[in-house]
């Protein structure tokens, strides 16, 4: 098969090894620069596009499908600050390991620094956070440089995948024509006979990766499974974008060693069919600075940091050995207490140490249980007394059907859900932005991590985050997104009342919380959604329960007074220290 | 005076250095890390706040503030992906030579690399997009560390506001405690005498910097004259932030050479006092392709490349010589035809020819005086015959009051504004983003120049960009700005119409033109704007005229067909060839 030119070859085959790579799906930005990408991802029967009009939001959108499906989305633009409106979303990626691979269309070299129209240095312009960058070469139909192009791109994938997964760039000048307009000569008739695996390419990936995990020795693993075998011990697991271990292996661990799991609700293990009867453990932010907790001897950490800071903070002060699992070989762990990295696959590090170990669960898994159920108990009888904050992300975690993907915003809503989300035997998988906690990018974020499911979608976001990405929502209806969104509006900056700039009045209306004053109601008309505004739990469990069963995506607003919520959390959180 | 601890301290020191370089005014996008330096703003009495809770709007229209008014206004945010979301502006203000100072707060240096929250790597996030970057020191009350603090904001703004300006980044990395908290001890109370000009500065900023322009030499000049001295000779005034030369001077040389002078819309001179009788051209786009235009002898070019594609290539093909003057030494022609490049302030260079000739208008001039008389008698015929696209950016030209400032969008509205902006003696100030010549925040950099001046604004935009920054209307409340935004609606990229891909269809419609569907009116109720549709070329001129006479924020929007508006500018381009 040949091509009306070379720019039109040289997207085909980009595309060509995209699919060979497993690859299904890409986010496009419109644009002129791209037109030999789009057009040949348009063209391909087995490519999906999702066309977005703000990079910023298409960038948040792939991410977010990359962030449920462990499968990078290929983000394509036009030259010029459209790719730097891709960079807070290359920032998320690089830190929460997430797959992502960056198809800039660039002007071709002869242009750069000579004040041409759209053209910008776009040369390593995402800096460190990306796992590779290469400028492609401009389109040619010679046989090494088509070969090369193939290889790159399996490579591309490849790293953007491997551990740790993140984004890579690769930068792709082309001179005019653009579009797929034939050029006599420019691409030889007889190019597949000339170009042996460059035109045509092989019968599946140009270059496959097949890569082993980190594995301990035998030895290790049992050196390792002594030293944990102590009375008093923790796993803690924390934000990772699948279960780390995964779950059965989990459940393997905790049993075999009757640990109490502090389950972050971002680890994937807060939720799911694992919990069954295992103390699995979500009320600790609340109850671990309440009277005076033993130290652990010994502390097994899985996935990034933990969202609670009160957890952070009792694990720095704790007198124990703390062991830091991590794939990827990296001391994810700033409060710098820990004393052990392993660097293993924590799945295979879990089902080892399950094997080597056989303890039951001691007095001190029963005192977890107990502040556990008590705590659970008192949250309960708060939610009941008091329609707040905390209650909306308590009634999601409970509501939301199984099973189901939860998106959930930065600010107060993770950290809500941190402490009101209660561990629950059902297959909700939720997602949030942990890895530099913007409130940026989190309603496309949501909706992108949506398109990739047939999962009922939620998001969980609260007023500022929802103004920052509300171009996002364009994705409803564009992209064919079911959505639930949950919005806690609580009209500026809740969370800067938990901080101790809230006693310095002025600046602190005006400069931190900042309340807005918008009505958000005509977004519901901006961009054909329902909205309502809901009041009470029941109300509000109605609502995301007859949204997710429903078409269509529904805004569900509840309205707050963010100091009110505020007092009532620190009530609540004195209640439990008393009861404890 | 001393401050409650280091980092308030800090704070006030940065603060009193902008004001002490004549900056009366930041961009703030609240957040926690930020937090000294937002205190210091806010109790700066000489400092206005403008709050923003998009952070790439804030810095779109901290950009239109200094494109308006060749003053930085400095921008800070929190630390991670907000700092990211400026990124586009950044690219802008470095391609377009607008001065722009980065205050980034930033975590402190032992949690780089930690798995720390909300902790990127923010060193030379820009890359070379900034004149300058600077990680600080943590704050210190030395009297070393002090001065050095002092100077190096000096020196920031120094660089922003040099030749050419740019953006400059400056890294704030601090430690809790944030806010002015009381620590005892953290700043000791002897600090003023024991930190000589370090805790309370002089009177004054720490150091300025005096800067002399590019001058020729006389016998430079002389040679220039004599070489320019030519039958047919042409002043070219590309985008410039401000008129370059200065309008007075461009009337001199004008005069003095009696060449005729093709204004950019961008340039300055479309529109000004100075444009009385001169030849000052706006039609060439139309004529230039039209009929048999002998080449010039001579060409002096000014300002960055002409938006007109038909001047570029008219100017790429003509065998003449042609001046790049530029007082930053950079070759802005991307034709790479250009023979002499001139490194000299333009308005002392325009006086010091103007001194040296004494030419009179020529057939050569008269030609373009014919020319520009009959273009614009057919493109009034065509206003009056059908309401398009063009119409309104014609109609806004002549519509707007005197003074007024006017922000173009990229895309088709500039063109439009090319094509069918007649040249008025009326100080009408157009702002365009044509650096990266981006679609992307429009309405903030709009918004952002009209805080800055007392004129009445117009935005002149297009449905993707108004879609692109719709957060940045948030300013229209938030930050007290009245404009009047005419929204020229083709649903869709309608200037894929103009490239060849309008011919490949699948895939045009669905990833190119893109059409969104999207009624824009409830942005009206979301904002609280006066939000009117028009049709026809007098109610449009009547809602400009009366919008900019009334306070508050009007959009006023026009709706058309773009492949419409599009074959009918062909028509006008094709008549335009006929006659003459």
């Amino acid at each position: 098969m040949t091509e009306p030119n070379e720019n039109t070859l040289w997207g085909r085959v980009i595309v060509e090894e995209l699919v060979a790579n497993g690859i299904d799906a890409v986010c496009v930005a419109p644009g002129s620069r791209s037109t030999p990408l789009t057009v040949a991802v348009a063209r391909h029967p087995e490519m999906r596009v999702y066309s977005h009009l703000d990079e910023r939001s298409a960038a948040y959108f792939a991410l977010g499908r990359a962030r449920r499906t462990g499968t990078p989305t290929p983000l394509i633009c036009t030259s010029g600050t459209a790719a730097a409106n891709f960079h807070p979303a290359v920032i998320e990626a690089d830190q929460s390991r997430v797959p992502m691979v960056l198809l800039t269309a660039d002007r071709p070299r002869e242009l750069q620094d000579s004040g041409a129209n759209q053209t910008i240095d776009q040369e390593k312009l995402y800096g460190d956070a990306v796992r590779q960058y290469r400028s492609l070469p401009e389109p040619a139909p010679e046989p090494r440089r088509l070969r090369s192009l193939r290889t790159t791109v399996c490579r591309a994938v490849a790293t953007a995948t491997d551990t740790p997964a993140g984004p890579v760039h690769l930068n792709v000048p082309v001179s005019k024509p653009l579009e797929p307009t034939p050029v006599e000569g420019a691409v030889p008739d007889d190019l597949p006979e000339r170009a042996p695996l460059g035109a045509n390419g092989r019968d599946g990936p140009m270059v496959r990766t097949t890569r082993g995990d980190r594995t301990l020795s035998a030895s290790d693993l049992s050196t390792l499974a002594d030293r944990i075998d102590r009375e008093r011990g923790l796993i803690v697991a924390g934000p990772s974008n699948e279960p780390t271990p995964g779950r059965d292996a989990l459940a393997e661990l905790a049993d075999a060693t009757g640990f109490p799991v502090l389950a972050d609700p971002l680890s994937g293990h807060r939720f799911g069919p694992h919990v069954g009867d295992r103390p699995i453990c979500g009320g600790y932010d609340s109850y671990l600075d309440a009277g005076a907790w033993p130290d652990p001897d010994i502390v097994l950490r899985f996935g990034a940091s933990p969202t609670s800071k009160t957890l952070r903070h009792w694990l720095r002060d704790a007198d124990a050995a703390q062991f830091v699992v991590d794939p990827a070989g990296q001391w994810r762990e700033a409060a710098f207490t820990a004393t052990d990295l392993v660097v293993a696959d924590p799945t295979r590090l879990a089902t080892g140490l399950a094997e080597r170990l056989d303890r039951s669960p001691t007095a001190w898994t029963e005192r977890f249980e107990t502040a556990e159920a008590r705590y659970w108990d008192l949250a309960e009888r708060a939610h009941g007394e008091q329609f707040f904050e905390g209650t909306v992300a308590a009634t999601v975690a409970s509501a939301v059907p199984d099973p189901a993907t939860v998106m959930v915003s930065n600010s107060m809503p993770v950290r809500d859900l941190d402490r009101f989300g209660r561990p629950r035997a059902a297959d909700v998988t939720v997602l949030g932005n942990r890895g530099a906690s913007g409130i940026d990018g989190i309603t496309s974020t949501g909706l992108g991590a949506g398109s990739a499911t047939d999962d009922p979608l939620v998001v969980l976001t609260g007023d500022l985050a929802y103004y920052h990405d509300m171009n996002g929502l364009l994705a409803v209806g564009r992209c064919n997104v079911d959505a639930t969104i949950v919005l806690v509006n609580n009209d500026g900056g809740g969370i800067f009342h938990e901080l101790p700039i809230e006693s310095f009045e002025p600046p602190f209306t005006d400069q931190f919380r900042t309340p807005h004053g918008l009505d958000f109601e005509p977004t519901g008309a901006l961009y054909d959604l329902e909205y309502d505004r809901v009041e009470g739990r029941g109300a509000l469990a109605d609502a995301v329960a007859s949204s997710a069963g429903a078409s269509g995506t529904q805004i569900v607003e509840c309205r707050f007074d963010g100091e009110r919520s505020h007092r009532y959390r620190d009530r609540v959180h004195e209640r439990v220290r008393e009861s404890l």
